[in-house]
């Protein structure tokens, strides 16, 4: 083992420009936006601005048996992108360039660190679109949402990140450059390492660039509804038969009765554009394409047998108002305290049993659960509210073990009704300890043999995905 | 190493209402639709008929070292199934149940010898569909259509078949069962090893069920389209006019002029619904949805003004006509020899260039290379036509190296074009010795290594994917 001082030498005369040891910047890079901060301070942030940086530090890293912590814009959830005590952060955040777009092949070619807003910007100009569509899309990077395979409000409609991305330059553990995929669509040589890669949360190599779809954007305006349900599960009923219908709108959204209160206590009923908000659950829908005007009127029709008055939008600026209920979701909950942030999926035929479980783990346990759900496919996010002293510092325990608790007895219901105890968000370091009751031994097995041949020292995201002591340095 | 008399006699006493040595089975087992016949003859066929049959043959192989070839419909096209001298060959073909559908939750659950249309006829009571929809979905099962990552017309906007499964059961090497993915369009825990597994030939497991994607057929009837080009360079620029244009039509094929002359020589001019088929290429489209009409008209337009006179249909019988013409290339070119189906992707602007070069290989060699492309996605499938004494037997070498280097060339061309060797079909035993130069080193080293993961002995499907010499039995 090499001492950490002569680690951070010899990252510092290999890449004098990128390496960094200033406190701040080692701060800046143990958090994400789950609120997790990693133990520790790491050794020095690189910031890369190439492949060749990428490179020469994992050249080092190897050399040296450093773990190496990739990092784009730390917009993570799961605390998969926090540098740790005696880890490398590699910020990849600087490598922010669009390389090519391609109109007639559909494609782009981009830098990991390009902001997947900052794409969408380029993008639109040429009529195209990147379909990855998180909720961070504003501020995270196209290589963090291809890392944790992103989900969104539009996957049931129009695919995961996964379907978006057509080929990746990832550099391995050794510094060796791999390249996957095509600019093609179709592409059936060999195993899809892309689709591999994508999701792999930094712990089987670093993304340097990728080739991504860049679809033409549906034509027309889009129509919006927002219905208002005595509860959740009635909203995930009513939802469950817009699909029925075959119906397949870009975004369904749910927003429980609790979720919903907090929005109200937030915003006050000014800002909620005359909605009865007065301890319901919303339903959110919107429609595109050149059909849009005419399956939201046929949505409407089901939410109405349902039992619902749900309000139509044809024009932008009413459509807005309602989007921007969904959008409060967040800021309303913050104010009451920090949130973990949690993310199930189960069958979309489970969800109202899934709010059920949830309402009563919370009803249980005095923890308050405000949830909303991508209800196309049965994505729910539980948010646990722990109040906690606005001035006193965050630190890594700042969710208490009941929570985790509470939060455990959440996935094992989600994985009894089919689903999976990540959606969207990723393992990360939170959600290591439930990875083996969801995958089960064989599974397991298979996956840690499959970090190694990727990773044989366990370089790379040590503590991400698996626990430690699964992953164990050469 | 045990004798091939105790392989087949563990068989039989385990598996005894399975195991045929019946030598008309072994024979059947040596064929798929390319023509390939395997070297020698299998040691037995195992017509499994639940997962249990597929874990004892495992074992017995894996206890043995004896390799295994799974097979399912027999109608790939790349003579990755069939049963070469040493071999059980372990059919899946009688699995072939439909054991769930879910309609509110848009998946069904198959045994893997389903086969693609009894699937789709099982569906479309629900008003669902499986979207895969190679050109064999009649005849070809939906674990091969897994297996191989089976793409068809319809990618472009449906995608490939990984886009479809969301989960699987997998018999390993060693019998062992591993179960992946979930019940749910969204879930990132761990790495994915349903896409790993989808298109991996049959070298990593045995797929023994799958969950797939049932999505809503889409609304109202199809709109058809029917264009003559000068050649197919020109039919190819009108194609990506047509996706430049922002429309994405279900189908979009083309049929080049040495393609359509044999039709037109196969049919008659009767039966080609009054087309000039007189020295042209022939672009056909479809559009689907509730805007197919709208989309159609559009698409007429960008193709008149691409100087061609497009033949519109809305009706579903003349829309049938169009279509058959597009299903005679394969009769029209079987009457003219034994045909090789190649199978490239390009990237769609690179399309044209790509008929140029097919063009000219086929100049220079004097093969003739009738072409036809799934021009949505790039994908061609140039047809080296062999000609051969019809009452000769077909054997293993039924294509002649010159024809072998001639395809070899077109791969090269492919490939620098930016391009792939295979974009639906798969590498098999036949496409085998090209792998490592798509791969590239790093690419193909890694590969062989997640192979030796999932099969440390190398008795799955040797051969196949990669070269005997590359998978070393242990």
């Amino acid at each position: 083992m090499t001492e950490t001082a002569d680690v951070v030498r010899l990252l510092t005369d290999a890449l004098p420009h990128a390496t960094s040891t200033d406190p701040a910047d080692l701060a800046a890079s143990r958090v994400d936006q789950s609120g997790w901060v990693a133990d520790g301070t790491p050794l020095a942030v690189v910031h890369a601005t190439g492949i060749d940086d990428v490179q020469a530090t994992l050249r080092i890293a190897s050399q040296t048996g450093t773990p190496v912590v990739t990092r784009g814009a730390g917009t993570g959830l799961a605390g998969g992108g926090c540098g740790s005590a005696g880890t490398i952060v590699l910020s990849v955040a600087g490598m922010n360039r669009i390389l090519e777009i391609r109109p007639e092949d559909e494609l782009a070619v981009v830098q990991p660190g390009v902001v997947n807003g900052d794409l969408n910007d380029a993008l639109a100009e040429y009529g195209l679109w990147f379909t990855p569509d998180p909720a961070s899309r504003a501020i995270s990077s196209v290589g963090g949402n291809i890392a944790t395979n992103a989900g969104g409000l539009l996957c049931a409609k129009y695919g995961v990140t996964r379907e978006a991305v057509l080929g990746l330059k990832v550099v391995l553990a050794d510094g060796r450059l791999l390249e996957t995929g095509h600019r093609t669509v179709k592409g059936v040589t060999g195993y899809d390492l892309t689709a591999l890669l994508t999701g792999s949360e930094g712990t089987l190599g670093v993304i340097v660039e990728a080739t991504v779809r860049a679809r033409s954007r549906p034509a027309g305006a889009v129509s919006t509804l927002g219905a208002v349900f005595p509860d959740a599960a009635a909203a995930a009923h009513a939802s469950a038969r817009v699909t029925a219908a075959g119906l397949r709108p870009a975004v369904m959204e749910i927003i429980d009765e609790k979720a919903l209160a907090a929005i109200a206590a937030h915003l006050g009923s000014s800002g909620l554009d005359g909605l009865p908000l007065d301890g319901g659950a919303y339903l959110l829908l919107q429609t595109d394409g050149p059909a849009a005007a005419d399956e939201a009127g046929q949505a409407a029709d089901v939410l109405r047998a349902a039992g619902s008055d749900p309000q139509v939008s044809a024009d932008d600026a009413s459509a807005d108002r309602l989007l921007a209920i969904r959008r409060s979701v967040h800021p309303a909950l913050a104010a009451q305290g920090q949130v973990l942030i949690e993310d199930v999926s189960v069958p979309r035929s489970r969800m109202a049993e899934m709010f059920r479980v949830i309402d009563d783990i919370s009803a249980r346990t005095g923890i308050p659960i405000p949830t909303v759900a991508h209800a196309g496919d049965g994505n729910l996010h539980p948010n646990f509210v722990i109040p906690v002293d606005p001035d006193a510092p965050v630190d890594a325990s700042f969710v208490p073990d009941e929570v985790w608790e509470a939060a455990g007895e959440l996935f094992r219901a989600a994985l009894e009704l089919g689903g999976t105890l990540t959606g969207e968000h990723g393992v990360g370091v939170l959600k290591r300890r439930w990875l083996a009751d969801e995958l089960g031994e064989t599974g397991y097995d298979l996956q840690r043999q499959l970090k190694a041949v990727f990773d044989p020292q366990g370089i790379l995201n040590p503590g991400t995905m698996f626990p430690p002591e699964a992953v164990r340095p050469a």
